[in-house]
């Protein structure tokens, strides 16, 4: 696999214009979420941390973005048969919603059966077939395999696509417009990190942007195959029976194409623990009035606990996801 | 009061040209809070709701739009010598933080000794003089009228004031051009209301903009005093000993000013209970991933208890305050 020319086209990377080609396509259908900041909390910081605030796009995360992106790229046959994708959660959202919104005929989503309730019920919602797994004990990927071939229907993958980077990486070259339209020139972007999608979509496009800037990829503590992959220079997986508050981003290893274009990009990797992921939660809800779920504040975690020093520094912080259970974000706020 | 041709100019209806003017005042120092929507609720609702994102505002609510407008146009000696507001917080902070950006020498806020834990504590944060009162046994208006003749400040009125009402009209006026952006007409305006000085800026906005619309103000029950003064075509007050979650908006009377723009052009007023401005910070927490304060959540409850009825119609929705200690948040989640 370590042969990029003997790749299918879609396990490629997307170039600079496919990312630019998606942000044409998700406009007006998409929400171009606000990049924020508070004077209050760069007064701690020592710098200037510009949060974007992607909780608010549709589905309540980034994963929309990839999802509408591929799903408009079907052709007219595909979206008569269907997809299948695999998701903890946010992906499967962003996927139900496009399909519905597409037309595509039928979406089938596999979610662990330890998934938060909400976004089980959510990706129901929006008219998609859910069908539970087990997280420890079934391989979700043979399973979409599996159904793609006996159902006919197109398998979207979270991140291991040309076409789901593009669309993820919209946000990073959102974030970029938007830093430079605020008079500002971040030194660094960190974004969440699972199976490496979205900091690689984002690697791309600040690589056109911002090129004396870098990415960083923040994961949970017990997940941070990325991170050591990184520093290793190959890809290398987490030990299994980790646990983690954090179900977005709990992938074992990265994913080749991810990390092809991760590993001559990224700033590097950070790791926070659940602790922090849970005080950037709160922090998010009382300087900038937003919800955040724990996989999708480990980014501002990773700020807030100066994993990347901020004194005197700027640096955009995407805040990825808001679909939380209740009785989880009340335990951040206690 | 009512012989308008005798006010001072400050007590005299902005044109929309001043909100105007307001608006390009406050653009790059505030926020352009984004314009929202939910497929799933507007299922629910069978009607298009379009949620204004206020809580995202610098210091976390509307109140920093009327506040920067009114300070900018201090004179240099009048920044010199410095300003006073009363506030239930809101107001306050916006006009600590406007002082404190705008080089305001000196800001002295006077606040009930039961205001959000929260509210005083951000008030002192962005370097203001907090002075508390007693809600129940002083007039605070008379405390600020006093505290400015003794100090030489600048009384900065949270609504009784021409250019801090066309401040607050530039949320009504972002809310229609967005709309419009998006496609939308609008049939109606729902907004918080204390002392009507947000309905009455919206009012005049809507006014230019979008005509056949009507702008309607909601209200805590208990605190419906401008509800009930809509419907008597005179200014009455609240009963006194009421109580309310929904500090930010508890008003014993309408403005003289306010009323006078508000009585002709509104389409009424909306009083809604506690408990559904609590189900409404839920809604905008699982629907919005929007984190609001219960007085900033009144005119969501109005839409979604059915106050004002939605089906078939595109209702436009202030979310006006974030500022909640985390135990009543976490309460409203419960």
């Amino acid at each position: 696999m370590d042969d990029i020319g003997s790749l299918p086209w879609h396990l490629t990377a997307p170039s600079f214009a496919e990312i630019e080609a998606a942000a044409d396509r998700i406009r007006g259908v998409l929400v171009e979420t606000p990049l924020l900041e508070s004077e209050r909390l760069n007064a701690q910081l020592g710098g200037r941390l510009l949060l974007k605030a992607e909780g608010l796009q549709r589905t309540g995360s980034f994963k929309a973005r990839g999802a509408w992106n591929r799903l408009s790229l079907l052709t007219p046959e595909e979206r008569a048969r269907g997809v299948v994708a695999f998701s903890s959660g946010n992906h499967g959202q962003g996927v139900a919603w496009a399909g519905r919104r597409l037309g595509v005929a039928s979406v089938v989503i596999l979610m662990p059966a330890d998934a938060p309730a909400a976004k089980i019920e959510r990706t129901r919602g929006w008219g998609a077939e859910v069908v539970l797994y087990d997280r420890v004990h079934e391989d979700r990927e043979a399973l979409g395999r599996r159904l793609s071939a006996e159902r006919g229907l197109v398998l979207v993958p979270p991140y291991e696509d040309r076409r789901v980077i593009a669309g993820a990486g919209t946000l990073g070259l959102e974030v970029a417009r938007q830093a430079l339209a605020m008079g500002a020139a971040p030194d660094a972007l960190l974004v969440c990190c699972s199976g490496g999608g979205l900091s690689a979509g984002c690697a791309l496009a600040w690589e056109a942007l911002l090129p004396a800037a870098r990415v960083f990829a923040v994961e949970p503590e017990g997940f941070d195959d990325t991170a050591r992959s990184l520093a290793a220079g190959e890809r290398v997986s987490n030990a299994p029976g980790g646990a983690s508050l954090c179900d977005a981003v709990l992938a074992m290893t990265p994913g080749v194409l991810t990390f092809s274009i991760n590993a001559p990009r990224l700033g590097g990797g950070l790791v926070v623990s659940d602790a922090e992921a849970l005080a950037a939660m709160r922090v998010a809800f009382e300087e900038f009035g937003l919800v955040a779920e724990p996989g999708g504040a480990v980014a501002l975690a990773a700020a807030l606990s100066g994993r990347l020093p901020m004194a005197g520094r700027t640096v955009a912080v995407a805040l990825t996801g808001a679909n939380v259970d209740p009785t989880m974000f009340a335990r951040a706020l206690a």
